[in-house]
Protein backbone atom coordinates (compact mmCIF):
# COMPACT_ATOMS: atom_id res chain seq x y z
CA UNK A 1 0.00 0.00 0.00
CA UNK A 2 1.24 3.10 -0.70
CA UNK A 3 2.01 5.76 1.67
CA UNK A 4 1.97 10.13 1.55
CA UNK A 5 3.94 12.16 3.55
CA UNK A 6 1.39 15.08 4.15
CA UNK A 7 2.05 17.11 6.88
CA UNK A 8 -0.78 19.54 6.64
CA UNK A 9 -3.73 16.67 7.30
CA UNK A 10 -4.81 16.36 10.65
CA UNK A 11 -7.42 13.64 12.47
CA UNK A 12 -10.37 16.03 11.68
CA UNK A 13 -10.19 15.47 7.92
CA UNK A 14 -12.73 13.01 6.47
CA UNK A 15 -11.35 14.16 2.85
CA UNK A 16 -8.05 14.87 1.60
CA UNK A 17 -6.16 16.09 -1.78
CA UNK A 18 -3.36 15.48 -2.80
CA UNK A 19 -0.64 18.19 -3.89
CA UNK A 20 -0.08 18.37 -7.84
CA UNK A 21 2.92 16.32 -7.36
CA UNK A 22 1.50 13.36 -5.54
CA UNK A 23 -1.28 13.58 -7.51
CA UNK A 24 0.69 12.97 -10.75
CA UNK A 25 2.50 10.26 -8.90
CA UNK A 26 -0.42 8.95 -7.79
CA UNK A 27 -2.10 8.08 -10.66
CA UNK A 28 0.03 8.48 -13.39
CA UNK A 29 3.46 6.87 -11.89
CA UNK A 30 1.68 4.52 -9.19
CA UNK A 31 -1.35 3.79 -11.97
CA UNK A 32 -3.59 3.90 -8.73
CA UNK A 33 -7.30 4.10 -9.53
CA UNK A 34 -10.65 4.63 -7.14
CA UNK A 35 -10.95 2.61 -4.45
CA UNK A 36 -7.60 2.20 -4.20
CA UNK A 37 -6.06 2.23 -1.19
CA UNK A 38 -3.13 4.49 0.08
CA UNK A 39 -2.15 5.28 3.51
CA UNK A 40 -0.83 8.82 4.44
CA UNK A 41 1.41 9.96 7.34
CA UNK A 42 1.17 13.70 8.63
CA UNK A 43 4.63 13.99 11.04
CA UNK A 44 3.11 13.96 14.05
CA UNK A 45 2.34 10.41 14.84
CA UNK A 46 -0.92 10.40 12.75
CA UNK A 47 -1.61 7.42 10.62
CA UNK A 48 -4.52 7.42 7.68
CA UNK A 49 -5.68 4.84 5.85
CA UNK A 50 -7.65 6.49 2.62
CA UNK A 51 -9.39 4.88 -0.37
CA UNK A 52 -9.03 6.97 -3.48
CA UNK A 53 -12.38 8.38 -4.47
CA UNK A 54 -11.66 10.31 -7.51
CA UNK A 55 -8.63 9.39 -9.76
CA UNK A 56 -7.50 12.84 -10.86
CA UNK A 57 -3.84 13.45 -12.01
CA UNK A 58 -3.94 16.76 -10.60
CA UNK A 59 -6.15 16.92 -7.51
CA UNK A 60 -7.04 13.17 -6.20
CA UNK A 61 -9.21 13.14 -3.62
CA UNK A 62 -8.98 10.55 -1.18
CA UNK A 63 -11.74 9.58 1.28
CA UNK A 64 -10.21 8.77 5.00
CA UNK A 65 -11.55 5.44 6.32
CA UNK A 66 -9.26 5.69 9.18
CA UNK A 67 -7.13 7.23 12.08
CA UNK A 68 -4.48 5.90 14.47
CA UNK A 69 -3.55 8.79 16.68
CA UNK A 70 0.55 8.42 18.44
CA UNK A 71 1.14 5.43 15.70
CA UNK A 72 4.49 3.99 17.38
CA UNK A 73 5.02 6.90 19.64
CA UNK A 74 8.58 6.92 21.13
CA UNK A 75 9.01 6.54 24.60
CA UNK A 76 12.07 8.86 24.97
CA UNK A 77 13.20 11.93 22.95
CA UNK A 78 16.29 11.92 21.88
CA UNK A 79 18.32 15.65 20.68
CA UNK A 80 21.44 14.86 18.59
CA UNK A 81 23.60 17.79 17.53
CA UNK A 82 26.22 17.11 15.19
CA UNK A 83 28.96 18.67 13.11
CA UNK A 84 27.87 18.42 9.72
CA UNK A 85 30.63 16.77 7.62
CA UNK A 86 32.48 18.13 4.98
CA UNK A 87 31.74 15.58 2.73
CA UNK A 88 27.91 15.78 3.25
CA UNK A 89 26.85 12.23 1.86
CA UNK A 90 28.18 11.23 5.47
CA UNK A 91 25.41 13.80 7.25
CA UNK A 92 23.11 12.70 5.10
CA UNK A 93 23.94 8.72 5.63
CA UNK A 94 23.82 9.87 9.31
CA UNK A 95 20.02 10.91 8.73
CA UNK A 96 18.75 8.42 7.07
CA UNK A 97 20.04 6.00 9.50
CA UNK A 98 19.09 8.00 12.57
CA UNK A 99 15.47 8.47 10.82
CA UNK A 100 15.15 4.43 10.93
CA UNK A 101 16.32 3.47 14.57
CA UNK A 102 14.54 6.70 15.69
CA UNK A 103 15.30 10.05 16.31
CA UNK A 104 13.36 13.01 17.39
CA UNK A 105 15.44 16.39 16.65
CA UNK A 106 19.18 16.85 15.02
CA UNK A 107 20.59 19.79 15.31
CA UNK A 108 23.62 20.53 12.73
CA UNK A 109 26.62 22.31 15.18
CA UNK A 110 29.04 24.83 13.57
CA UNK A 111 32.19 24.23 16.23
CA UNK A 112 35.62 25.92 16.01
CA UNK A 113 36.78 22.81 14.15
CA UNK A 114 34.11 22.03 12.07
CA UNK A 115 34.87 21.20 8.20
CA UNK A 116 31.35 22.51 7.39
CA UNK A 117 30.18 25.68 8.39
CA UNK A 118 26.51 25.65 6.32
CA UNK A 119 24.31 22.93 4.79
CA UNK A 120 20.97 23.22 2.78
CA UNK A 121 18.50 21.86 5.71
CA UNK A 122 15.44 21.54 2.67
CA UNK A 123 17.54 18.74 1.31
CA UNK A 124 18.16 16.87 4.12
CA UNK A 125 15.17 16.97 5.61
CA UNK A 126 13.98 15.50 2.23
CA UNK A 127 16.24 12.63 3.57
CA UNK A 128 14.56 12.05 6.86
CA UNK A 129 11.34 12.42 4.95
CA UNK A 130 11.89 9.29 2.53
CA UNK A 131 13.31 7.74 5.38
CA UNK A 132 10.06 7.94 7.08
CA UNK A 133 7.85 6.90 4.67
CA UNK A 134 10.40 3.63 4.10
CA UNK A 135 10.31 2.91 7.52
CA UNK A 136 6.79 3.49 8.37
CA UNK A 137 7.24 6.47 11.03
CA UNK A 138 4.25 8.81 11.76
CA UNK A 139 6.58 11.02 13.37
CA UNK A 140 8.89 13.17 11.35
CA UNK A 141 12.34 14.19 13.10
CA UNK A 142 13.22 17.94 13.26
CA UNK A 143 16.15 19.03 11.65
CA UNK A 144 17.70 22.30 12.64
CA UNK A 145 19.20 25.17 11.04
CA UNK A 146 22.96 25.36 11.71
CA UNK A 147 23.75 27.28 15.00
CA UNK A 148 27.19 27.48 16.78
CA UNK A 149 27.79 25.52 20.10
CA UNK A 150 27.03 28.67 22.16
CA UNK A 151 23.93 29.34 20.37
CA UNK A 152 23.19 25.90 21.35
CA UNK A 153 24.46 25.95 24.93
CA UNK A 154 22.10 29.52 24.95
CA UNK A 155 18.96 27.68 24.57
CA UNK A 156 17.44 25.79 27.65
CA UNK A 157 17.07 22.28 27.12
CA UNK A 158 14.88 20.27 29.25
CA UNK A 159 16.56 16.72 29.92
CA UNK A 160 20.04 15.22 30.79
CA UNK A 161 22.58 16.74 28.18
CA UNK A 162 25.88 15.45 27.16
CA UNK A 163 29.31 15.91 25.23
CA UNK A 164 30.75 12.89 23.28
CA UNK A 165 34.58 13.98 23.55
CA UNK A 166 38.22 12.59 22.96
CA UNK A 167 39.94 14.47 25.21
CA UNK A 168 41.77 13.03 28.32
CA UNK A 169 39.19 13.48 31.30
CA UNK A 170 36.46 11.73 33.66
CA UNK A 171 33.89 10.12 31.12
CA UNK A 172 30.84 7.98 31.88
CA UNK A 173 28.95 5.70 29.69
CA UNK A 174 25.09 6.26 29.26
CA UNK A 175 24.38 2.69 29.92
CA UNK A 176 25.56 3.75 33.31
CA UNK A 177 23.99 7.31 33.75
CA UNK A 178 20.78 7.72 30.90
CA UNK A 179 17.85 7.95 32.44
CA UNK A 180 15.23 5.91 30.57
CA UNK A 181 11.94 6.91 29.01
CA UNK A 182 13.39 10.81 29.42
CA UNK A 183 14.74 13.42 27.48
CA UNK A 184 18.32 13.63 26.37
CA UNK A 185 20.69 15.40 24.14
CA UNK A 186 24.14 14.60 22.81
CA UNK A 187 27.00 16.87 21.32
CA UNK A 188 28.70 14.96 18.76
CA UNK A 189 31.84 17.20 17.18
CA UNK A 190 33.62 17.09 14.23
CA UNK A 191 36.84 15.10 13.35
CA UNK A 192 39.19 17.48 14.64
CA UNK A 193 37.02 17.33 18.23
CA UNK A 194 35.97 19.71 20.06
CA UNK A 195 38.36 22.01 21.78
CA UNK A 196 39.64 22.11 25.13
CA UNK A 197 37.26 25.14 25.58
CA UNK A 198 34.41 23.85 23.96
CA UNK A 199 34.22 20.75 26.35
CA UNK A 200 34.72 23.28 29.26
CA UNK A 201 31.99 25.25 28.43
CA UNK A 202 30.19 22.38 28.12
CA UNK A 203 30.64 21.03 31.09
CA UNK A 204 29.86 24.40 33.16
CA UNK A 205 26.59 24.21 31.04
CA UNK A 206 25.37 21.32 32.65
CA UNK A 207 26.66 18.68 30.02
CA UNK A 208 28.33 15.17 31.38
CA UNK A 209 31.38 13.96 29.26
CA UNK A 210 30.61 10.80 27.83
CA UNK A 211 32.44 7.92 26.00
CA UNK A 212 30.70 6.00 22.91
CA UNK A 213 33.25 3.28 23.50
CA UNK A 214 36.72 3.01 22.40
CA UNK A 215 36.83 2.76 19.13
CA UNK A 216 37.57 5.85 17.10
CA UNK A 217 34.49 6.68 15.28
CA UNK A 218 34.14 9.19 12.46
CA UNK A 219 31.84 11.92 12.35
CA UNK A 220 28.73 10.48 11.39
CA UNK A 221 29.44 6.90 13.09
CA UNK A 222 29.73 8.49 16.24
CA UNK A 223 26.79 10.33 16.10
CA UNK A 224 24.72 6.91 14.99
CA UNK A 225 25.84 5.27 17.93
CA UNK A 226 24.73 7.63 20.32
CA UNK A 227 21.41 7.12 18.87
CA UNK A 228 22.15 3.21 19.02
CA UNK A 229 22.82 3.21 22.22
CA UNK A 230 19.97 5.89 23.84
CA UNK A 231 17.47 3.42 21.69
CA UNK A 232 18.80 0.24 22.94
CA UNK A 233 18.66 1.13 26.73
CA UNK A 234 15.62 2.21 25.95
CA UNK A 235 13.90 -0.45 25.04
CA UNK A 236 10.86 -2.04 26.73
CA UNK B 1 51.91 10.13 11.95
CA UNK B 2 50.93 8.19 8.56
CA UNK B 3 49.71 4.63 8.41
CA UNK B 4 50.07 1.91 5.70
CA UNK B 5 48.35 -1.31 5.73
CA UNK B 6 51.60 -4.19 4.96
CA UNK B 7 49.72 -6.95 5.10
CA UNK B 8 52.85 -9.22 4.53
CA UNK B 9 54.94 -8.09 7.25
CA UNK B 10 55.48 -9.77 10.75
CA UNK B 11 56.99 -9.61 13.98
CA UNK B 12 59.72 -10.99 12.76
CA UNK B 13 61.00 -8.00 10.15
CA UNK B 14 63.73 -5.36 11.27
CA UNK B 15 63.50 -3.54 7.90
CA UNK B 16 60.54 -3.40 5.80
CA UNK B 17 60.50 -2.18 2.01
CA UNK B 18 57.09 -0.47 0.74
CA UNK B 19 55.34 -1.45 -2.53
CA UNK B 20 56.16 0.87 -5.50
CA UNK B 21 53.08 2.13 -5.06
CA UNK B 22 53.50 2.79 -1.76
CA UNK B 23 56.53 4.14 -1.75
CA UNK B 24 55.45 6.61 -4.70
CA UNK B 25 52.40 7.63 -2.46
CA UNK B 26 54.73 7.87 0.93
CA UNK B 27 57.99 10.41 -0.93
CA UNK B 28 55.86 11.94 -3.57
CA UNK B 29 52.65 12.57 -2.39
CA UNK B 30 53.26 12.81 1.48
CA UNK B 31 56.84 14.17 1.28
CA UNK B 32 57.70 12.21 4.25
CA UNK B 33 61.84 12.12 4.11
CA UNK B 34 64.52 10.15 5.74
CA UNK B 35 64.00 9.59 9.51
CA UNK B 36 60.14 10.49 9.17
CA UNK B 37 58.04 8.15 11.84
CA UNK B 38 55.77 6.10 10.19
CA UNK B 39 52.91 3.04 11.39
CA UNK B 40 52.31 -0.21 9.41
CA UNK B 41 49.21 -2.44 10.71
CA UNK B 42 49.56 -5.81 9.54
CA UNK B 43 45.77 -6.82 9.51
CA UNK B 44 46.58 -9.70 12.07
CA UNK B 45 46.88 -7.44 15.17
CA UNK B 46 50.22 -5.58 14.69
CA UNK B 47 51.10 -2.60 14.90
CA UNK B 48 54.80 -1.33 13.63
CA UNK B 49 56.56 1.49 14.37
CA UNK B 50 59.13 2.67 11.68
CA UNK B 51 61.53 5.12 10.35
CA UNK B 52 61.64 5.74 7.15
CA UNK B 53 65.79 4.67 6.22
CA UNK B 54 65.72 5.74 2.39
CA UNK B 55 63.04 8.11 0.88
CA UNK B 56 63.38 6.00 -2.47
CA UNK B 57 60.23 6.89 -4.35
CA UNK B 58 60.22 3.43 -5.82
CA UNK B 59 61.24 1.53 -3.06
CA UNK B 60 60.83 3.13 0.36
CA UNK B 61 63.46 1.64 3.30
CA UNK B 62 61.88 1.52 6.30
CA UNK B 63 63.74 0.43 10.46
CA UNK B 64 60.96 -1.35 12.13
CA UNK B 65 61.57 0.28 15.70
CA UNK B 66 58.65 -1.41 17.58
CA UNK B 67 55.76 -3.23 17.10
CA UNK B 68 52.69 -4.55 19.50
CA UNK B 69 51.19 -7.65 18.89
CA UNK B 70 47.37 -8.34 19.27
CA UNK B 71 46.89 -4.54 18.85
CA UNK B 72 43.58 -3.90 20.83
CA UNK B 73 42.33 -6.80 20.74
CA UNK B 74 38.47 -8.10 19.96
CA UNK B 75 36.75 -9.91 23.36
CA UNK B 76 34.56 -11.62 20.75
CA UNK B 77 34.18 -13.05 17.63
CA UNK B 78 31.32 -11.37 15.16
CA UNK B 79 30.42 -12.96 11.80
CA UNK B 80 27.45 -11.12 10.12
CA UNK B 81 26.38 -13.10 6.81
CA UNK B 82 23.95 -10.21 4.98
CA UNK B 83 22.29 -10.25 1.63
CA UNK B 84 24.27 -7.79 -0.69
CA UNK B 85 22.07 -4.55 -1.45
CA UNK B 86 20.79 -3.98 -4.73
CA UNK B 87 22.37 -0.72 -4.37
CA UNK B 88 26.12 -1.30 -3.87
CA UNK B 89 26.82 2.00 -2.14
CA UNK B 90 24.58 0.93 0.79
CA UNK B 91 26.58 -2.37 1.20
CA UNK B 92 29.56 -0.54 1.42
CA UNK B 93 28.49 1.72 4.23
CA UNK B 94 27.74 -1.32 6.08
CA UNK B 95 31.48 -2.67 5.84
CA UNK B 96 32.92 0.92 6.28
CA UNK B 97 30.92 1.38 9.43
CA UNK B 98 30.86 -2.17 10.77
CA UNK B 99 34.54 -1.96 10.42
CA UNK B 100 34.82 0.98 12.51
CA UNK B 101 32.51 -0.58 15.46
CA UNK B 102 34.06 -3.81 15.56
CA UNK B 103 33.51 -6.93 13.30
CA UNK B 104 35.45 -10.02 12.39
CA UNK B 105 34.01 -11.54 9.56
CA UNK B 106 31.12 -10.93 6.67
CA UNK B 107 29.74 -12.89 4.11
CA UNK B 108 27.94 -11.89 1.98
CA UNK B 109 24.53 -13.69 1.29
CA UNK B 110 22.45 -14.96 -1.49
CA UNK B 111 19.23 -16.04 -0.47
CA UNK B 112 15.94 -16.85 -2.47
CA UNK B 113 14.74 -13.07 -2.40
CA UNK B 114 18.06 -11.74 -2.97
CA UNK B 115 18.25 -8.42 -5.02
CA UNK B 116 21.74 -8.84 -6.02
CA UNK B 117 23.42 -11.99 -6.65
CA UNK B 118 27.28 -11.16 -6.95
CA UNK B 119 29.75 -8.54 -5.61
CA UNK B 120 33.21 -7.60 -6.43
CA UNK B 121 34.53 -8.36 -3.04
CA UNK B 122 37.86 -7.41 -4.13
CA UNK B 123 36.33 -3.53 -4.63
CA UNK B 124 34.73 -4.03 -1.76
CA UNK B 125 37.75 -5.47 0.58
CA UNK B 126 39.47 -1.67 -0.57
CA UNK B 127 36.53 -0.30 1.94
CA UNK B 128 37.54 -2.45 4.83
CA UNK B 129 41.30 -1.84 4.33
CA UNK B 130 40.67 1.90 3.87
CA UNK B 131 38.18 2.09 7.38
CA UNK B 132 40.72 0.06 9.28
CA UNK B 133 43.35 2.83 8.29
CA UNK B 134 41.35 5.78 9.06
CA UNK B 135 39.69 3.66 12.75
CA UNK B 136 43.59 2.75 13.38
CA UNK B 137 42.78 -1.04 13.92
CA UNK B 138 45.47 -3.80 13.62
CA UNK B 139 42.89 -6.38 12.89
CA UNK B 140 41.35 -6.53 9.20
CA UNK B 141 38.01 -7.92 8.77
CA UNK B 142 37.66 -10.86 6.61
CA UNK B 143 35.66 -10.69 3.82
CA UNK B 144 34.24 -13.71 2.23
CA UNK B 145 33.18 -14.29 -1.25
CA UNK B 146 29.11 -14.41 -2.03
CA UNK B 147 27.64 -17.84 -0.89
CA UNK B 148 24.61 -18.98 -0.79
CA UNK B 149 22.10 -19.63 2.45
CA UNK B 150 22.51 -23.30 1.88
CA UNK B 151 26.48 -23.44 1.07
CA UNK B 152 26.56 -20.86 4.44
CA UNK B 153 24.40 -23.49 6.56
CA UNK B 154 26.65 -26.35 5.91
CA UNK B 155 29.66 -24.89 6.96
CA UNK B 156 30.49 -25.69 11.20
CA UNK B 157 30.82 -22.66 12.92
CA UNK B 158 31.88 -22.67 16.88
CA UNK B 159 29.67 -20.61 18.73
CA UNK B 160 26.12 -19.28 18.52
CA UNK B 161 24.20 -18.79 15.36
CA UNK B 162 21.44 -16.23 14.68
CA UNK B 163 19.12 -15.39 12.36
CA UNK B 164 17.10 -12.14 11.71
CA UNK B 165 13.67 -11.90 10.49
CA UNK B 166 10.63 -10.26 9.87
CA UNK B 167 8.41 -13.22 10.13
CA UNK B 168 5.88 -14.14 13.08
CA UNK B 169 7.31 -16.53 14.95
CA UNK B 170 9.47 -16.52 18.46
CA UNK B 171 12.13 -14.09 18.57
CA UNK B 172 14.97 -13.30 21.30
CA UNK B 173 16.74 -10.20 22.11
CA UNK B 174 20.13 -10.18 21.82
CA UNK B 175 20.86 -9.03 25.37
CA UNK B 176 18.60 -11.86 26.11
CA UNK B 177 20.55 -14.94 24.72
CA UNK B 178 24.08 -14.06 24.04
CA UNK B 179 26.69 -15.25 25.01
CA UNK B 180 29.73 -12.84 25.98
CA UNK B 181 33.11 -12.97 25.11
CA UNK B 182 32.08 -15.69 22.62
CA UNK B 183 31.70 -16.20 18.67
CA UNK B 184 28.28 -15.35 17.27
CA UNK B 185 27.34 -15.78 13.45
CA UNK B 186 24.12 -13.52 12.52
CA UNK B 187 22.35 -13.96 9.02
CA UNK B 188 20.65 -10.81 7.93
CA UNK B 189 18.24 -11.15 5.07
CA UNK B 190 17.83 -8.63 2.09
CA UNK B 191 14.87 -5.60 2.00
CA UNK B 192 11.96 -8.60 1.19
CA UNK B 193 13.32 -10.93 3.71
CA UNK B 194 14.32 -14.42 4.12
CA UNK B 195 11.43 -16.87 2.90
CA UNK B 196 9.62 -18.96 5.67
CA UNK B 197 11.38 -22.29 4.11
CA UNK B 198 14.80 -20.18 4.95
CA UNK B 199 14.15 -19.70 7.92
CA UNK B 200 12.69 -23.31 9.14
CA UNK B 201 15.98 -24.40 7.26
CA UNK B 202 18.17 -22.02 9.79
CA UNK B 203 16.10 -22.98 12.61
CA UNK B 204 16.91 -26.74 11.70
CA UNK B 205 20.31 -26.13 11.66
CA UNK B 206 20.08 -24.66 15.24
CA UNK B 207 20.00 -20.81 14.33
CA UNK B 208 17.95 -19.03 17.09
CA UNK B 209 15.54 -16.32 15.80
CA UNK B 210 16.51 -12.73 16.90
CA UNK B 211 14.53 -9.44 16.81
CA UNK B 212 16.67 -5.94 16.51
CA UNK B 213 13.90 -3.83 17.48
CA UNK B 214 10.81 -2.76 16.24
CA UNK B 215 11.56 -0.49 13.79
CA UNK B 216 11.32 -1.69 9.97
CA UNK B 217 14.92 -1.43 9.18
CA UNK B 218 17.05 -1.56 5.47
CA UNK B 219 19.03 -4.47 5.13
CA UNK B 220 22.18 -2.50 5.51
CA UNK B 221 20.93 -0.70 8.53
CA UNK B 222 19.86 -3.71 10.34
CA UNK B 223 23.23 -5.19 9.79
CA UNK B 224 24.92 -2.68 11.21
CA UNK B 225 22.31 -2.76 14.22
CA UNK B 226 23.38 -6.04 15.29
CA UNK B 227 26.86 -5.09 14.86
CA UNK B 228 26.21 -2.33 17.13
CA UNK B 229 24.41 -4.60 19.80
CA UNK B 230 27.18 -7.66 19.93
CA UNK B 231 29.55 -4.80 20.59
CA UNK B 232 27.65 -3.55 22.72
CA UNK B 233 26.55 -6.20 24.81
CA UNK B 234 30.64 -7.19 25.08
CA UNK B 235 31.54 -3.83 26.34
CA UNK B 236 33.66 -4.69 29.58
Amino acid sequence: MHLFYTPDIDPSYKQYILSEEESKHAIRVLRLETDSKVQLIDGRGGLYEALIADAHPKRTILNITSVVTGFDKRNHYLHIAVAPTKNIERLEWFLEKATEIGIDEISLLITQRSERKEARVDRLNKIITAAIKQSLKAYHPVLNEPLTLNQLLDKPFDGQKFIAHCEPGEKHELKDVLHLQNRSLILIGPEGDFSPAEIDRALQNGFKAITLGTSRLRTETAALEACFEVNFLNRV
